[in-house]
């Protein structure tokens, strides 16, 4: 937060300058402490202007909601308050920067040969002028922040005075979080394929094509080409393929676009940002352990990066999984349901512990958090009391609200205030362009492979819709300011916020204008009338329904393989998780063989078998939909609208709408 | 946190020794990183040992509950499993310190001669063998903690290692908003006046009592007398006065024990621990200010200190209840209630600004919350939607648990693994003596003095039941570990840990049977029969009810003249302050003079006049009660009970209840 110290210094000289008067008249370890309390108002101040500019926000997005405009999301409208708090700091009050001492280690002391010690103790020496009996030396403590890189550059470094690794820490799981328990499951598995493909495939041939593209552009500039390697523009390329759709999720939202578009775009945003993270961290670990001074490329290194990638992904992958499924467990077996505020609680700390056993094992908890909600949504959720469901879903909705919104306005006023910011023309313009060719050359081939073995085509207006939905966001962010040790780096920040400020407000305000020029029908409420003889096959069971959506999902997979994978993964979830997890049915009892009776009795609760079969225990993700309907305004129509397309999509696989 | 490393490293190096083996084969740098991602690491682990710690509490008390055990409350079980794991790790891991280095500023450095600097860069230095030119000197950012006070003690000094002030920024807000927020207003009024002398007055005298006492005590104690000092010991009154009886509110509720001596010992454990901080702060203000190195008592600088305690609480109290208007005001004439989940981020903005606002001024944030809490409740609740008002109860009951159970936990770790801790037996006998016989000073005098202006008296027997609810809890332990750089500060938490332990475990536990043998009526519920009447008049509207309660409460008033001002709160409240934040009805038009008609039309919202007089818009207090009915299982019964006696007492202001 150190980057608004300037005004805040100036209000607090403003507001407390009696008190400096009152201190200076009494001895000296009274300035001491104000030292202390002044660091913390300092702080509070920081925290104040930040709530100060998501209250404005929220009032305003109120108003505009209200007016039933549309062309600015609350994201956006953050965005633009943080620019304008951002100036006024900037422009208006004087800039205060953080003092500094250099020092070194006291004669006689041992120490520590490789690393450096955890804190310093500082002896702090008085002119000769003021020495007397009264004034001994202090002692002060220190904490070590990092390593100061850049040591000829005048400016503060970064590391010493903000950390933004508080975006991997704090802001960033709960959004993650919240994505994954948001998810809808249905049309997720449904396009399964076609989201893998794009978040896994796509986000590493826009990686790539992003890197190589930006590292033959940045050649032309002579300034760049010396500080700007290779593995740098792969690392620009990786935090720039994550994509963050918010706004038009939200306007998708308001105006009922075909879901399965909506899970398309959400599905493939939700992925790409864990492959981007991920992604980007290999390359971190290559650049540190190969890299280092020598600007050659190594095949041998090279895979042992890919593998390091694959290892990491897929073990914070499980963490998630098995904590989420722990979770189910302790729910399902326990009658903790009784009482709705421990569940809760219980529901809280299982998800917390599961990103801090992935960060305690050097895994991605960003990643485990994201599996770990998803897993939370398909089978705890079932087990929750219904006090339970809404406290979780509206508690996470909310932290996700701040959260993004905190993002955002940081992402504005940091424009300003940030002192690494490095604006180079030449840089932002490649940027712009290496982006937008790195999205399309995720989305148009993909679709094309795609297309080859998908039956319901997406068709080229649906393709252009995706294209557009490659708004960047947080994560981005979150990656570029994470490290801006060199000029590349402080150049790649400024190119990410400038990019993620365009997309989120151009981009995210012409979308319904884009929706109406490329056809994309809105309103599928109507749907329902369009496909009457639905609802008389709306009492089909579960199973039915889980495995119909299931195998729908596999005609758009590309291979056989994918496939069979898929419905094998369908038939364990249906046949062994589901019973085992959640209190639906069919039991075990039912579906393990007649040797395993013992333990199926054992793992099969009473609850589940005095419940009957069918439509008493619906799936849960259609359970997921009635519950949003009650909770928040961003899903306030859309649930009624998805609850009467399950029915009609669920009968008519070949869903019309991707061939409009 | 950095309390329990000693097991962190330890589980550290077993599950990531082959970490260490990779990076020492490779060169310095990655050491270097690993040195960042393992304290990171370390973090994580320490977290993730107190949620495991919460994830165990919540399934024990869940099965306690199940099986109707009451015999101990979910924080008393944080306790213990809290000193198991502590014990663990105390007596199981091996201790690792944190590494420290001592430093003195670089020659030739300029730096300022009374302030120590934010940051100091450590030019770390390799030892000659190792000197090559590919290992140039590192430089390493330190950022401030704070003065080290006692640089003889060769333990690490707590400052430099974790920040006490994390309680108070927090732990301390959620948890004291929380108690805000669900006060139980109407009781809380009827017995304003011993609430509030029980509270101010009862807890002045406790400290002064326990400050005085202790000091006389440990003068007999040798090797104490010459480090106690009389501020030291009237601090430590000050801290152990304030209250926590969450174990036995609990079982209050569980019972149905009857809902006034609820609202007596809810009302002023939620006041003093305002009182206790605001009383504490001016205390440590006196003494750095007048007090350093001097013993004597200055009149004029205690009147001065005197002036600053009411100062700061008016101040705080202010802003608080200032903010809670505002909000009031800003959800009554916005329609943000067509969106809850604006309006839920709305709401806990503003109270999260209250919180800053008060730490800016240099105020004290906990009591701003604590009256935001209840402005919130009184006004701000009555505006929100629905959906909104779950919201907003649930997350902050949530918050709350965990916050609470956090601290306990921590009590429970840190009397084994906090390095600060000082085991005086004369000081920790003295200590429990002074605490009981502060709580005794505070109770018995204040009740006889209340029972000869109060029409319900205080019966004997629920006098012990106040004496004995003075448990201690989170604020008292915040307070002691706040400072811990003397002897003596030492021993006050050491003793106040145990204090904690001993009255969460064992007064708590024995609550039940002091129920039976005081002949405390539990089972409120059977007074309706008792009154069959009342049912009658239950239609009585708002304004009677309100003012009825209100004046039952001034009859509890001491003196006239307090009794002049609650009543003329209670017309100002009904009259114009309501009608002014809320939208309930009389409205401003009925209420305010006819001259001032254009501003009270302006005032008053088309939702406020269509509203029908009377129960249409039932009081906030019993709104408050029916939500809570169907939020947890803490207030499952009681709400039930507390509905039918609202209607039963405000017929009956004269409370039979008292005369047990």
């Amino acid at each position: 937060m150190a980057a608004v110290r300037g005004p805040a210094v100036l209000l607090y000289l403003l507001l407390f300058s009696d008190y400096f008067s009152n201190s200076c008249a009494t001895n000296s370890d009274i300035e001491r402490d104000a030292k202390a309390q002044y660091t913390h108002r300092i702080d509070s101040l920081n925290l104040l202007l930040y709530t100060f500019l998501l209250i404005s926000t929220v009032l305003t997005i109120w108003m505009f909601k209200h007016r039933r405009l549309r062309f600015l999301h609350e994201t956006g409208l953050a965005v633009i308050y943080g620019l304008i708090v951002g100036a006024l700091i900037r422009y208006g009050g004087s800039t205060t920067t953080v003092s500094h001492l250099n020092v070194i280690p006291d004669k006689g002391t041992r120490y520590n040969d490789s690393l450096p010690p955890d804190t310093v103790w500082l002896r702090y020496p008085y002119k000769m002028s003021n020495i007397s009996a009264q004034q001994p030396n202090k002692m002060y403590a220190y904490t070590f922040r990092g390593e100061i890189k850049d040591v000829e550059n005048n400016e503060i470094d970064l590391k010493a005075t903000f950390d933004p690794e508080i975006f991997f820490n704090i802001i960033l799981p709960p959004i993650i979080f919240h994505a994954g328990y948001s998810l809808k499951k249905k049309y997720f598995f449904r396009n399964l394929g076609a989201i893998l493909m794009f978040a896994l495939i796509g986000t590493t041939i826009s990686s790539f094509t992003v890197g190589a593209l930006m590292y033959g552009m940045v050649q032309v500039i002579p300034h760049l080409k010396t500080s700007f390697n290779f593995l740098d523009s792969l690392y620009f390329g990786a935090l720039i393929s994550s994509t963050d759709p918010l706004t038009i999720l939200a306007i998708f939202n308001d105006l009922h676009v075909d879901v399965n578009l909506y899970a398309l775009v959400f599905g493939e945003s939700v992925l790409n940002d864990a492959v981007a993270i991920v992604l980007s961290g290999a390359i971190r670990n290559y650049a540190e352990r190969y890299q280092s001074g020598s600007g050659s490329f190594e095949t041998d290194a090279f895979f042992r990066a890919l593998g390091d990638f694959i290892f990491i992904f897929t073990l914070s992958l499980g963490i998630g999984a098995v904590m989420g499924c722990l979770t189910a467990i302790l729910t399902k077996f326990t009658r903790v349901r009784d009482f709705p505020l421990l569940e809760s609680a219980l529901f809280v700390l299982m998800s917390y512990s599961t990103f801090l056993i992935a960060e305690v094992a050097d895994l991605t908890g960003v990643v485990a958090v994201l599996f770990c909600g998803i897993c939370q949504a398909h089978y705890t959720y079932n087990n929750l009391s219904s006090d339970s469901r809404t406290r979780t879903k509206q508690l996470f909705e909310l932290m996700n609200f701040l959260a993004e919104n905190f993002i955002f306005s940081y992402i504005g006023v940091s424009m300003f205030t940030f002192p690494k910011h490095h604006f180079d023309p030449g840089f932002i313009i490649a940027g712009f362009i290496c982006a937008a060719v790195g999205r399309a050359a995720n989305i148009y081939p993909l679709s094309f492979l795609l297309n080859l073995g998908r039956k319901p085509k997406i068709s080229p207006n649906f393709q252009h819709m995706l294209f557009f939905a490659g708004l960047r966001g947080a994560m981005s962010f979150a990656l570029a300011i994470r490290n801006t040790v060199s000029e590349a780096r402080q150049a790649m920040l400024t190119t990410t916020s400038l990019i993620v400020i365009f997309t989120v407000i151009v981009q995210g305000g012409s979308t319904m204008q884009l929706l109406t020029w490329l056809n994309i029908p809105v309103g599928v409420d109507d749907e329902v009338e369009l496909l009457p003889y639905s609802n008389s096959r709306g009492e089909i069971n579960e199973t039915a329904s889980v495995s119909g959506s299931n195998s729908a999902s596999l005609t758009g997979g590309k291979d056989g393989g994918k496939a069979l994978l898929a419905r094998w993964w369908a038939g364990l979830d249906t046949k062994y998780m589901k019973p085992f997890l959640t209190h639906s049915r069919p039991t075990l009892l039912e579906t393990l063989p007649v040797c395993c009776n013992p333990l199926a009795r054992l793992l099969t609760t009473t609850e589940q078998l005095t419940q009957e079969c069918g439509r008493s225990r619906v799936d849960s993700d259609s359970e997921l939909c009635l519950e949003e309907n009650e909770m928040s305004f961003t899903d306030h129509r859309r649930s009624s609208s998805s609850q009467r397309a399950v029915v009609s999509i669920t009968t008519q696989p070949k869903n019309q709408l991707f061939q409009t």
